[in-house]
């Protein structure tokens, strides 16, 4: 496309690295921008600003934070021995808002993905194989997707505990609440058979 | 849903107020900066910044331009008698792309839609038919999207244009070259029959 401006054109070649924003869409969102009165664009732009230039990651479960230690870290009605491992913030607003969840969580930031140039370096796993070690955790619950990047994560991790005895699990995976099952995928449906649980227990939810 | 951070809040309100941007969309895209050095939240807010501060409309064409006068009304070599009626720069660009308009451009900004609270008044309509009683033009293409609200506009600026003696036309709806009859809908059959070209002119494009 040619632009008839520069200063369109930059805000443009900005706009499209993010993810998902093509040429097209960020001519959209711009012109858009244009339309609206300038304090709009004032305020969008200082609302990344600030929040790239102060959001912190919480020194105890590396979640998205504006304080050193987040919200539910410093909560004490939590249990801190219980620990939830997850890939980012939006994992941990999706437990958080079953309203099911107690304890404790553990962001890694992502998951290991040769492809994508991601090692076990670049993840907050050291952190949580120490925390492990100091006697700090007694259970963990692997709760990242089912994915071969996350399945690849979780036995990286599960492998570095090794000789500390810690109790660990997975989230189950089954069909969900509600749906029919001959439209459920034959590896999700074996697992659910698999992994049955007694009738009494399935009562409570 | 619930966030962890007064910041992250405040970001994703602003970002969500752009059109077709959800918070599910905000999220993954403030994520996406976060992950990446800050410079690029700089670069990104400075261009936006930038261009909303700095950009211009053209005096003449009311087309977004860095200058006080556009690219296109600026070149001499164009026909400033001929102009094109259309309703943003995306259609200027779409038409300049093809290569075959030699003319100037007429941009409204919006279309006469009172669903939305876009009266004529809103738009570039009363600059048009001042440059038409001044003699400044000699023919006027029609080139918005023909909707309830693009019919609405042409015919406006049709009546408000009774009395001066300006040639009139509209672009010409069809088929789509290449496509086949037997999939295209009636309506645009019916008008590229009623609209049909001599067999000689339809062998230039």
């Amino acid at each position: 496309m040619d632009f008839s401006s520069k200063l369109l054109e930059q805000a443009l070649d900005e706009m499209s690295q993010l993810p998902g924003i093509g040429k097209r869409t960020a001519l959209r969102l711009v012109l858009h921008l244009l339309k609206q009165p300038t304090e709009q664009t004032d305020q969008l732009t200082k609302a990344l600003q600030n929040l790239r230039k102060n959001i912190k990651l919480c020194r105890n479960c590396f979640n998205i934070s504006d304080t050193e230690l987040c919200e539910i870290c410093s909560n004490t009605s939590r249990v801190s021995e219980l620990v939830c491992v997850v890939e980012d913030i939006r994992d941990v607003m999706a437990i958080e808002n079953t309203g099911q969840y107690r304890g404790h969580y553990h962001v890694l930031g992502g998951k290991i993905s040769p492809m994508d140039g991601i090692g076990p370096s670049q993840l907050t796993i050291k952190p949580l194989v120490e925390k492990v070690k100091q006697g700090k955790i007694e259970e963990i619950i692997f709760a990242l997707s089912s994915t071969l990047e996350g399945d690849t994560t979780n036995f990286y991790i599960f492998k570095q505990l090794e000789g500390t005895n810690i109790k660990t699990s997975t989230i189950a995976r089954g069909i969900s609440v509600g749906d029919e099952l001959e439209y459920a995928d034959e590896v999700t449906l074996g697992r659910s058979i698999t992994n049955r649980v007694p009738f009494e227990s399935s009562m409570k939810g």
